[in-house]
């Protein structure tokens, strides 16, 4: 333990001291200028109403790219450049119906949305329904209960875990397995209640994926009022067949580009430290929560840094990342690029859970890395942040994880979060302008203590 | 400081040690119950639709009043009864109407709304407008720029400000007191900039008070856009009058009640432990956060009490106040009340800043109430409870300050606060169920704990 905290102490003397109180007079000015003159509020309504939502491989995926370069060529950054990569190409189609009909042959119309990356039905499916609601009932239900099919996954998210990103962690299966998982026994197609917690009639799509290309059957989330009532017709059966009509398509794999931007290094340039968010969405909504809010706080880091005239040690990297929602390409490629580079990552940070107001970071690293940046703390508790634990960091990110390199995640408040996610209703008007600058000044200010400070890196301690 | 550390302990000691785990997981049964079966978002329904706003005085006050009366009796707590008060009975009138007439004659009407407890225009008030940013400026114009004008007050909250309530604190003195202020100088009336740091169109009314009953001049909030757009054409030189129009007054006094019931206590029926919000809203909106949220948290801590079959040490006592925004007479009266009976109050909670996700409690009580509240926190991490700290309690608790009792506010995130508070907007659609009943669950598990233990008065431990 005392050589333990013997490492802590001699990184602080070889990285300088840590100055408490110049570095809370330059956070508070940080917050300042977010929280009166950042762009990120204006930024962000620009990306949901001038290009709008932005599946990978959509026109509009291509004018988020032209406008990200844009915008990062405004902010004067020293470099702006695009990384090609191949992106999937998932159309969703002009039809989507689900419509069950009961046994005095009314029809009842659900709010649906085929799930990315679904096959669409080819015409109609038609046949009975069967609930599930946790894998083990699939399996004993079987074969014989479950050909020709349509099964409904059902489980809801839990609403006694504190965080929502837990509920849905738990819960997400169905949509992204169901389909795969019903098909071996013979199903027709799949309906997923909505990965929300709220009670509503809105559909809430996401990803979804086959195992085996010979095996593929259509897949749509229908909104959780509707689950419910289709849940409880089934229980007084009173549900004589469901018909699915879904016109979606998987196109081939086209191409796009991961979006960066850098302010060089003053010191040590070659150390890279990286902020970002993905710029792609879903194809419902205008992606504001998801990712707009990511995007454009992780610019504000870069334009705050220059407004304010600092000038970092090290290379400031904002990567707008391409496809998080449905393949990670862009995620891949980058990691991929930065193994043959030979590029020095330090320190890499995605938000990506909504722009809610700041609650923390959720920070994958060594030991070390994570008792360093708790020394930190104290100087976030003024802004109310006070979560700095062991966790996860983010999708497009999490590639670049290599034992050395620190990962980190923006953790803002998630009630409200599956609100809105991969629906309609993740649109501008549902993010609040405080919350969203609080988040940009609790990255920017974690940017710039890893800056000037350093981070240990475990190979660096073991010298 | 052993001394001092000596006294927690045996306090400890005293009042029964700290069962970590069993508490921990009495509390998450306490956070299960409220996330799953509680009623408040229910209840906060029934009192947003079903009652309405409610401002002292008024129809839907008293219908407030018998609303809370049968929520209690149907929670089936041991004693249910009314405290008669007398209360401020303003009202609002029909007409509400601010104009500004620019050079070329053009009228611009302003989203307006009179403030509480102002007089009416008796007519129409026309005058040139004076724009006033601070009191000294108030004071350096003085009598020969201010007499016959009417007095626009257009500091707006501080946005750097991390705490809203804070920003809020800090400007609410314009006001209150702009009118008693502007009419020494000779104001005709006085214009105030509404207090929310969001730039819109509500209008957000509010308190405001007379020093002399001769000097008596009207007074209106306008939205902070017009007021943004009549400093603009002020400092144009564009603004050639004002017209105002408010028919509000002030009639007699009349009787309303605070709503009271309780839970007696096994132990020590004769300490008390409070929990209260207040009953009486604005009225416009629906006083849905200010104060349905905490009215329905603080009934659902007796709820839950019952439902999860608790039998309280203890008697638990939640306090339905009347009058807390044009007055405070329910807490006051409450207060004479608890001294003239030499009733024994240990702890105090008032939840009166929002239905949204709790951060913590804010504490008015001794060093070691503080320091023992302070054992608790780890109870609440799980629940991303982080603020423990010294701080104001509540308007209606207030007056109960004896130096011994305990007093505590519940801490919600500040951020949307004001978006809503005193305005039209405040509905319970902007209420979050989830955020909600973490509040309850949260002032559950608090009173749960100090029921549990009690709580160090400094009088016991000097003996």
């Amino acid at each position: 333990m005392i050589k333990y905290l013997l490492k802590i102490f001699l990184f602080f003397t070889c990285s300088c001291f840590f100055s408490q109180k110049t570095d809370s007079i330059k956070i508070r000015k940080i917050y300042d200028y977010n929280l009166t003159s950042g762009n990120c509020y204006k930024n962000l309504r620009s990306l949901c109403k001038d290009v709008g939502h932005r599946l990978s491989g959509s026109n509009s995926a291509q004018k988020a790219v032209e406008w990200a370069n844009l915008i990062m060529n405004k902010t004067d950054l020293d470099t702006v450049y695009l990384q090609q990569i191949t992106v999937p190409h998932w159309v969703r189609g002009a039809t989507e119906s689900v419509i069950w009909e009961d046994e005095k042959g009314k029809a009842h119309q659900l709010n649906c949305s085929a799930l990315g990356g679904s096959v669409g039905t080819n015409g109609t499916i038609k046949g009975n329904v069967i609930e599930i609601n946790n894998w083990n009932q699939l399996e004993s239900f079987g074969e014989k209960n479950i050909t020709g099919k349509i099964v409904f996954f059902n489980r809801p998210m839990n609403p006694t875990y504190i965080s929502t990103g837990m509920a849905y962690g738990n819960c997400v299966d169905q949509r992204h397995n169901g389909a795969s998982r019903a098909v071996e026994y013979g199903a027709l197609a799949v309906l997923v209640r909505s990965m929300t917690l709220k009670f509503d009639k809105n559909p809430h799509t996401g990803s979804m994926s086959y195992l085996d290309s010979n095996k593929r059957i259509p897949a749509a989330a229908i909104s959780t009022v509707d689950a419910h009532n289709l849940s409880q017709a089934l229980k007084n059966n009173n549900v004589k067949s469901l018909s699915l009509q879904l016109s979606c398509k998987q196109l081939p794999d086209t191409v796009s580009y991961n979006v960066i931007g850098e302010i060089k290094g003053s010191e040590f340039p070659s150390e890279i430290i990286l902020v970002g968010g993905h710029l792609d969405s879903w194809d419902i909504g205008e992606g504001a929560h998801d990712d707009g809010a990511g995007v454009v706080q992780s610019l504000q880091v870069l334009e705050t840094f220059k407004r304010m005239n600092i000038s970092p040690k090290r290379t400031l990297r904002c990567v707008m990342y391409m496809n998080e929602e449905n393949g990670n390409r862009g995620g891949i490629h980058y990691a991929n690029n930065v193994k043959k580079k030979g590029e020095k990552h330090l320190f890499a940070l995605e938000s990506d859970r909504g722009g809610f107001t700041p609650r923390g970071f959720s920070i994958d690293g060594t030991k070390l890395q994570l008792d360093y940046l708790k020394t930190f703390k104290k100087l976030f508790e003024p802004y109310q942040l006070h979560l700095f634990s062991k966790g996860y960091s983010g999708v497009d990110i999490g590639p670049l994880k290599n034992g050395e390199l620190c990962l980190v995640g923006l953790v803002p408040d998630s009630q409200r979060y599956f609100d809105f996610h991969h629906s309609k209703e993740d649109v501008f008007e549902n993010v609040h302008k405080r919350e969203l600058e609080l988040g940009a000044a609790a990255i920017t200010s974690i940017v710039y203590l890893t800056d000037k400070y350093g981070l240990p890196s475990s190979r660096k301690l073991k010298k």
